[in-house]
């Protein structure tokens, strides 16, 4: 299969008139450089050891927003800043829990022991919580929505415990994952519709532990905005069992979660100025904000450094770029997405010319492929380069999108697009979780990232798209 | 890429004649099968942390032989047995050690404290050891062979250290393996020809830890078996900045690493015998021995509940082959190859007709790709097969070989043989060493190998080859 797809890409190339060696050639410096020199796993390791999880309005955010201004400088930017954006900020306010009363063995011809069981739980994120006030409630199983609306006359003053399945039968577990997220996202408003007073969703994974898997959730506004947890996958599987068996007489939730007003917090921005076009803005960037419960390494420490990585191993290596490249770490991705926003608003505002934006937010995984939004032209042009990226691991590159952070500048300015897109089998191990810690990126794939990420912007930065 | 791909095999298939539809739909069941009731993850569970490491001639190793004569049975084995061979028992004989003493910091005019720091040392498999007894020498720091031989006139007497690194610019890690891998084999022998009492062998890795690393040694009859260690990454840069500093003043090893006389082991066979051409013989299999530090899971546990996997699946879809296939867990390939010999002896002495052969030995990663060695028309054959597998995660079939277990069948019945070769960023964090463990293994990476090598297999059956 290689050396077939080397020969059919062969002629392509030849077509096409580009010099394959002179790009090899970079592109097997950039990697050298970063499989030898590369700073990414240390800038992580601070990153997440140091600093830790960076949820937007946190002290942490604030502490990480100052380091990234100043590793940019150290990366070697030309220029760096912190472009500000008002930012939302939900707090857990505090340990969660949900006590679960159960029948358990019996004992004696009319005795029955009751117990308590614990459940491993997180309050979902910009979820509102029982002002941590104990609410206790009986609990409904249901496994999907067509259950809930079957079953939506006994639901008033009930908690619903979601207890759908991630699909274990996708390769590609994002398909997993675009499945299931509307439990988490619409679940708790579609269950106070019915009168519920509060949700237990079974977290997003197909992990083998028991940690609970929290994310954002939207509530509609039509509905009372009742307290919402996720739940670890053995937990879960335990309380449909219980359930199924009537053995459960009640949970009690209590929950500390609330917004507090909203604050400032910034997008990190470091800049090489193009020696052509420095017009022409190329982004690159991954976002640096990150749920509370682990140290946000794969999501998205992972990304940021890479960011940075790219700057660091470009500068390096004396490339000088001829489009202006900007090295972005997004704010508050994970519940507002206003560091994006506030990145194409600006641009648009400014009337700045985006031919290109990459985002990593996948995970430090290993690579596998990128995903693309821009028209086929451009598609066919980038599928071109493949035979560029195959050595370092990126073997396809598809029709797809960006990432969340790039969207509105592709909304806002037509800006083509693209996601870094690594292998996705251990992602939702370690998503949202508190699991998702330094130890578990590995790093040589988190440098390969950044190797395919960086040739990419080569080319595009040579060639145009 | 992936369009463009499939477009040009499109008329490939087209001009094959084979049903893809038909195909697709079988390796997609047999897909959803191991990934929604895979039983690898659970058998590696019972092999990792109930029986633990095998290395050949151990209690486990017998353990494990009984354990997987029964699991092939009830994973849906016509037939399971224990082919016997004779297998070397080479023995640690205890903790090893190595004892810098070494220039401290100089306290006032004349005084230079002493200190001692213990290596984090193992001894290299199949080495001699020193008997238990303390052996005390300098140390010699050697980067490489062409080092050893300028400086071979002061090795006499010495421990040579050769501090040969992993390179760390090959994306492919067997590489670097591949080009360290001498230091290990002969760099006992080539030390104790100039006259040295022992080496330390720098680990073959690129891991952020400093596990040591073994594997076997192979000495020279016409030179001493001198005592010989493999020591941690961050140790080996340790001694190397001390010896390079002449801080050190001596080096004292003990190691009753030693081997006792050859004992009885077996491969374990299961076989699914052909419907249509039951002569025709197809395995698949993964060694059953390990090392000891850890306990076997990626080098080779993996291969091995893959190859039983696969088994399982075949039986629990009703899929009946048409040739016959085997299922082998080979012993004995760490130190010695003993259970691949027997094998192929026996399938020459007996005449069989082996169509094709496939290990498993490169740890349970996600999928990338397969090595082949056979003819260019049969690599074309399986080249044709990719779209197929492509879903699944092995996008590339190179031309290459198959694993070690397998070799002698190729070489006594011209067999074709192939490896699955899936990614190999992490496989050398652990091969070897004492994190060789369950916890580094992950499940669906695991399950998508055994669907690779099941579609494969599956393929091989039903066109032949």
């Amino acid at each position: 299969m290689k050396n077939f797809v080397f020969i059919v890409f062969a002629s392509l190339l030849a077509a096409k008139g580009f010099s394959q060696s002179e790009d090899s050639t970079m592109i097997k410096k950039i990697s050298d450089e970063i499989l030898t020199n590369g700073r990414a796993y240390d800038n992580l390791r601070h990153l997440t050891k140091q600093i830790g999880a960076r949820l937007s309005g946190s002290p942490q955010m604030v502490k990480a927003e100052k380091w990234g201004v100043q590793v940019m400088q150290e990366s070697g930017a030309d220029k760096a800043w912190l472009q500000e954006c008002m930012v939302p900020h939900w707090v857990r306010g505090g340990k969660e829990k949900a006590d679960v009363l159960y029948n358990g063995a019996i004992t004696g011809a009319r005795n029955v022991l009751l117990f308590h069981k614990q459940l491993d739980v997180l309050a979902l994120g910009n979820s509102e919580g029982t002002k941590n006030k104990e609410l206790t409630a009986k609990v409904i199983l249901v496994n999907s929505f067509d259950e809930l609306e079957r079953k939506k006359d006994s639901v008033k003053g009930m908690i619903v415990f979601y207890n759908y399945k991630f699909i274990p039968t996708f390769v590609n577990t994002f398909f997993s994952y675009g499945d299931a997220g509307r439990y988490r996202g619409a679940g708790p408003s579609r269950a106070a519709q019915y009168g519920a007073v509060g949700v237990i969703v079974r977290s997003m994974s197909h992990s083998v532990d028991n940690n609970p898997h929290t994310g954002a959730t939207r509530y509609d506004s039509a509905y009372a905005k009742i307290p919402a947890l996720a739940v670890g996958l053995r937990d879960a599987d335990w309380l449909s069992n219980q359930l199924q068996e009537n053995k459960v007489l009640s949970l009690t939730i209590k929950t500390n979660a609330h917004f507090l007003p909203d604050t400032i917090g910034h997008n990190v921005i470091g800049e090489l100025i193009g020696s052509e076009f420095p017009d022409e803005i190329i982004t690159i960037g991954g976002h640096f904000d990150s749920w509370d419960p682990g140290e946000g390494a794969h999501d998205d420490g992972t990304g940021c450094v890479q960011t940075i990585e790219i700057l660091r191993a470009f500068k390096a290596i004396g490339y000088k770029p001829k489009r202006t490249i900007r090295f972005v770490l997004f704010a508050n991705e994970e519940n507002g997405l206003r560091g994006g926003n506030k990145y194409a608003e600006e641009a648009k505002a400014k009337n700045e010319k985006h031919v290109f934006a990459l985002e990593s937010d996948a995970g430090g995984f290993t690579p596998r492929s990128i995903s693309f939004g821009g028209s086929p032209e451009q598609l066919k042009k980038l599928q071109g380069w493949i035979p560029l990226l195959y050595p370092y691991g990126v073997y396809e590159i598809t029709n797809g999108g960006g990432g969340a952070d790039i969207g509105p500048l592709s909304q806002a300015l037509k800006t083509p697009v693209a996601e870094f897109a690594p292998d996705t089998q251990r992602y939702f191990d370690y998503h949202h979780a508190r699991n998702d810690v330094f130890e578990n990126v590995n790093k040589r794939e988190l440098e390969l990232g950044a190797v395919n990420m960086a040739a990419l912007i080569y080319l595009i930065d040579k060639y145009g798209l």
